[in-house]
């Protein structure tokens, strides 16, 4: 089995962690990857931003769908262009968001999220409405590190460390869930430190997409995640995948 | 006061008509126009097509900043790149979804959706879920005429307007909204046919742009609305309008 | 076209502001005009004032009609009578909460709304989830002055700029939403004071009338809002506008 | 105890019936009396109606306050005027509507109501959503009865006993709720002929308010159902109760 | 008319002091008792106990069925087994947080339950949510209080009493609902203490069931709840009043 | 790593072929064996039921604490007794209607849920509602074969696979999930048939446990879902692996 995780922020050495932090637990018969989008911003932190990451992940699906890649994982907590995605791969499509929130559902009454910037906060809300988890979720909070200063930033470790204390104390909750994928090598320390499970969706949504592959479960082929229809384009963007 | 509507699907005469429609509603101090995004698909009829017509919106938006346009109408029942668009302009940015709903939950206790093909119908739900409408969207119906074939089909007029009659009947609804900006012309027929109110999107979504630039009302500066931090780019894909 | 706004606080001053306030938003081709609500109490700030301010809303709409009035406009943030005025005219009419509670979802993430007393917090709960605002309303907070206090205290501008403010701190708000149509002339100082968009619901409801009238959107002739059957009556109170 | 129900259909004869109907459910140390409304439409089948009827509902409760009424019941189905009501009367005052919807949640998965004309399905559906019974409402059926005919019709009895047959198979229902205060004599019949849980709502309210009393439930005296403040009129209506 | 108080707390001091509050309330024709169920855990404070009360709930209706009761009441805030109960009982079968939550959505906009371990809470959420009364539910507070500490502990009525008080400020409640059987005998004297309605679900659920059993509603006798199929069982556990 | 499927139904077949379903799923390195409940019923059909086989279940994650196991299902699709077990064990307990329900929710924008009798069609939609499914689970439908029939009955595939083949076409639903333990073995087969995925809730929630297990997930040891207090009991009902 091939898992690919595409990394949408266009920043290598996050890739890398990212690949170690999913390779760690996939099973012996799972072959695991991680793609660095093509094009795109350097990290997402707006609406903007991830609008501008999707044509890079659609290509990204489409690559990988030329080399036999059984399931793929979008690594960024907005789970853009996940819809789309799925009209491209035959295979399950995983947004490490809906995974996160899925997993620690089964942890307890509720969870909070720590994202990166405040400016995140809205669309982690729309998520979590979108599927389904606003019993769940019980809050919602920024350590307001940017993406990119997760790893160079040496106090990062510490101030996510201390929002996800604030977090669980605010909101009484059972677990968190890491609100970047960025945040992913963070897992085990937060754990460690505040004593409640902490949810990595670079991590839950690798197995989620191992479990399905396993479970054979795949979109039908007609409907509204069928193939999308051919089109003629104008402009410098491709279709990626299409005749 | 300028008015821009952008067109993300690329097909010039589809903008042309959806240019007539706008500016025969506005008032006389409105300066209406409508331009055809620079690159994407022809249309847009699926989750795919809507991502990749989103870089062409975002680039239409950065070009009307810089010519001193007041609002904007993203003319798409899909309401592509809406929030990103937000976090671009100054002054408002609508939807044609929302722009429609809103004003057809004015028309009694609820309205009907007709869109075009069966597979754009789950984003219509997700919309109105998400602005609040749900219990004023009584249904969504698709027509099965594709986007471009609404201006070449000779039949289309006929099928698209016996699809609204039926929904009016089916859901029991008190209004139709038109579920694409292809639709916009045949607004006054469908209505003269059917004898209930017929809501398109484009004259809808004008008018309120109209409306909050004439009271003044803009997003704040800060928060989750605010410009989008400056990134560093990967690949062909370059930033709209950020320094 | 002819708008008329419908002042169910009986208090002619008031009249006058709110007459002034939605006469400077109107377009060159409509004829705007505030009438006093011919009974009912001075001013409405609970569900009794509100319930009694009705007959004369009824009264006031069925006077238009006979005028040949295009659409109304109902100043008072309760939206009282509004469904009933609706089965009495035939153009639109719209409650100043539900136009302001609409223009405000457009400008960001979501509004708090500020209103007169504490004990009217209620109703404007009820009409947010009513309208399906629920997701963009984010606080409702009372400033304690009294509807008609708003224009003889000399300290409340002060007072309800300073609720505004706390409101958005609160509650991370992007827009304030006014609750009461006699804070319609406080709008333009709030917005400069505080930094955020401010919607008053008697400019923004005589807008979304003018655009509906402009759309040619207007209830269907059938169904729940078609025109009230006739009743024999009992007492002192006599229908309006019916046979 | 001294339990009163409002009839707001001025109409006596009905008030007759439910008195008779309310009556035989009581408690030995109950005194239940009706009273028909002294000003309104002589039965209530639109938005209009309902409004122009509320004056005379809390015209009734003012002068049971003064009578020494411990609690009231509204006999219409669209609980006209309850939360003005509450305003008013020390004790409880409860719709029709809420107390058979709350009955009728007993007695298992789901209910359907069954109303007089098509037009008022609508304000059934708005109290449904209102009380939280939208979970347990799972229909809301019209057998274009009119209210007064209820009484004179001679085949009322059948047509309403098998809309409610028709509703239950529909919907898979548990119990019929009865939509139209003119229905309650006609419950033990329909019971007995479709062998369901059949709730009359003029009864269930009785019994509600006899247990509120009982139990020493009755609205704290501050807050927003605290007694209205007193005001100036306007025109003929005059307040009721207020000093 | 025969009603059984079900206390599934195997803990006969506190049967004796629910049976004294439901016994003070029920009508002069009412026959009423509690019985202390024949096995589970003394008190019920987690889902644990919860889940091994259920027998013993189960048992005693079947008892009372051989019995010719008419109507049950479950003298536990978590409403444990009411579903299976429902199954069994010809008659109605109330929880004390469903009946309480609806006599206190009568009284005001919202109210506060206070419960006793603060792990008891999520449980009440639940409910809240499951009887449509999340809108009504404005808070639920733990006064750390085991519930056979209400009995025995000196303080208890004063901490009890305290967190009413506190619970009603910080929701701006209308009414305190006491969120365990244990409390019923405290609801008069905090009601006095802290002024606003304190409703106790016990005496709450008794009425209920005697107003639905003199409304002759009972389940309809096919469907979800009627009587469970017969099977055979494996180990100690044996099925109650089947064959 | 141990994983353990309990199965409430009380047949020892119904458990091998769990056992083997679960079994074909897990990686390498899991330890999966099936157990069958030690008291209660044969086959749960009604909340009568599942109430008494909650002990059983809670029997068999006390048995397990004591075995080392790692991680639980419970095998019936009404979820029974997952708090509490979820108290009692240390690590993940995963039920299978949950589990199967969230996968599907990967699979597009809605699933249909076939079950076995009709009176279970209640707890399956409660389930949905609770655990945010609502959005996802477009029907829910009975084939009206008993639970254990489907092992016995030769007519019992076809009947299933019929039901849903109608339940997709009924609902436009792009997955099935089988809402019945005793429905493992038919999963392949359907798939083949209609078409379009079938979601086994037994292997879907096997795979949930070993993906928790191995991202080190588990319940924090404090708060609601912490061990339960111990107490003492009366009758023959023990509690178990309490102290």
């Amino acid at each position: 089995m091939r898992i690919r995780v595409v990394n949408p922020n266009t920043t290598r050495a996050m890739t890398d962690t990212i690949e170690q932090c999913a390779g760690a637990v996939v099973g012996p018969g799972t072959l695991l990857d991680a793609v660095t989008s093509a094009m795109g911003p350097a990290s997402i932190e707006s609406h903007y931003d991830e609008a501008l990451s999707v044509p890079g992940i659609l290509d990204a699906i489409a690559r990988g769908e030329r080399d036999g890649v059984d399931g793929y994982v979008i690594a960024c907590f907005g789970d853009p262009g996940l819809d789309a995605a799925r009209e491209l791969a035959a295979g399950p499509v995983i947004g490490i968001a809906e995974a996160a929130m899925r997993a620690a559902s089964h942890l307890g009454r509720g969870f909070s999220i720590v994202t990166t910037l405040d400016r995140t906060i809205g669309r982690a809300e729309d998520l979590a409405e979108h599927y389904g988890m606003r019993r769940f979720c019980r809050g919602i909070h920024a350590c307001e590190i940017p993406v990119l200063a997760l790893d160079t930033d040496p106090n990062a470790r510490k101030i996510v460390t201390e929002a996800c204390r604030e977090a669980v104390e605010a909101d009484g909750s059972d677990a968190i869930v890491l609100g970047c994928a960025g945040m992913a090598d963070l897992c085990a320390h937060i754990r460690a430190e505040i004593g409640v499970p902490v949810v990595d969706g670079v991590a839950a949504a690798t197995l989620t997409v191992q479990s399905l592959v396993t479970l054979g479960l795949r979109k039908s082929g007609r409907g509204e995640f069928a193939a999308p229809p051919s089109k003629t384009y104008r402009g410098v963007l491709r279709p990626f995948g299409r005749p």
